[in-house]
């Protein structure tokens, strides 16, 4: 298992956030990641279309031979997860968990949840907490431009920070001690999100908790890569690549060469 | 014929404002409106999904038996309308040709465009206008953060005008007369746009355009309704009619009561 790859999946473009912090932890691993950028978005469709869909990627996936799937999407996440560990023989670790987990942890006082208006409806944030932590008090608020905003570029803009005040300034006042960037384009805006509500409340970036997750489970496993070499990633969409390499500059920091269509999945 | 109601589908809710236009110019008309909220964006699918949904759409229509279609999708009808008009027996009518049209009759120096990164993408006013008037001048320009702010009801907000100020003030200098609104969500930012970039531009408003041709084309028929009495129009949705009455008051500037699921279609 230690040569084989660990496979990504999101609707999109979002999931790339994990992607970068699972290569920071383990940079020896290959990464594969796959993006469903012709069925976005997921948040507005329902749970048995969001689970057929996820099963589908998770096949592409497991055709590349993975050991591990990431499901970097938080409504796959929240509904298609136990399907997935279920039908499955290789470990799934969704983005939903290792958020909440971090955030019951470390919280003495309230928590704080933005996400998609998807995501905040769905409150699957919120039951996760809650099942951690019955009586956990969570405020929860959809911030539905800051994806907009992200996939614009606009990351160090006067528009974004007005937006990021108009939002969060309200949670502030509430006495949250932690804020959960519950969507994956969120982490890009950490430095921007931590000016306006201070240092002192914590931010948890799901893209982080996740990649500890799985770094303990390959871990466990004796499945981490033993190779010493940096092996070259793969990432695929089911359409537009040229978007995808775009926008993908801005979260990963650098030029994607390569963007394969996945044309079995589309 | 002049009893039946006009149809008008779009993938999502930007097509009120087409809807506005229609019962503004033909008040006595009853309009039921279909949005395909369950699988939209439209811009980001193959041409051939794009038309196979807007068969789809029309098809529940049909079943309503209204006497014509408006497409109020620009996606739609820049990929599917040869489709529907050469399948159905009733007239349909897109929201491209009609703005195309006006950009080019009332142009004397250069014509700019907006409208979401697809529609940009896509080319599809810049052809309408060239094949209308090879040697016109077009200047597009894809406004992707505009949709978010106008749903988030954003309508007289800083971060709007600033917004509209980074994208189309460099339109201004370009030195264009006409600026055509290729987006159905932008007529409801019409006065703030006409802020910014002054009132010697023009603005071109697809869904004005778009009721000029359908009233013209009833008109032709003897098709207009000939009652007295205002009917109750019907809303139907595929999926989410509760975002659809939230955000439709945005655009109607009024409750919608009702909001029905058209099963069939999703």
């Amino acid at each position: 298992m230690n040569n084989k790859a660990i496979g990504i999946f999101d609707s999109g473009i979002g999931g790339l956030t994990v992607y970068n912090a699972i290569k920071q932890r383990m940079p020896r691993e290959k990464l594969i990641y796959f993006g469903d950028t012709a069925r976005l978005p997921y948040g507005t469709k329902s749970s048995e279309t969001i689970i057929k869909y996820s099963m589908e990627n998770a096949q592409f996936l497991l055709k590349k031979e993975v050991k591990i799937i990431i499901v970097a999407c938080n409504s796959s996440s929240s509904y298609s997860l136990p399907f997935l560990q279920d039908k499955l023989s290789i470990p799934v670790v969704g983005v939903i968990e290792p958020g909440a987990e971090a955030a019951v942890k470390l919280s003495k006082k309230k928590i704080g949840v933005i996400g998609t208006t998807a995501t905040i409806a769905s409150k699957a944030y919120e039951k996760a907490i809650l099942t951690k932590k019955p009586d956990a008090e969570v405020i929860s608020k959809d911030c539905p431009l800051l994806v907009s905003l992200v996939e614009e570029g606009w990351i160090n803009h006067e528009v974004t920070r007005l937006v990021i005040e108009e939002y969060l300034l309200p949670l502030k006042e509430k006495a949250i001690d932690i804020l959960v960037l519950g969507c994956t384009h969120y982490p890009v805006l950490k430095d921007q999100i931590s000016d306006v509500i201070g240092k002192e409340i914590r931010l948890i970036d799901s893209g982080e908790t996740t990649s500890k997750k799985v770094y303990s489970v390959l871990k466990n496993r004796a499945w981490l890569s033993a190779s010493d070499n940096r092996v070259e990633d793969e990432f695929y969409v089911s359409d537009f690549p040229e978007r995808f390499k775009n926008v993908g500059e801005i979260f990963l920091k650098r030029k994607l060469e390569k963007v394969n269509i996945a044309e079995e999945t589309s």
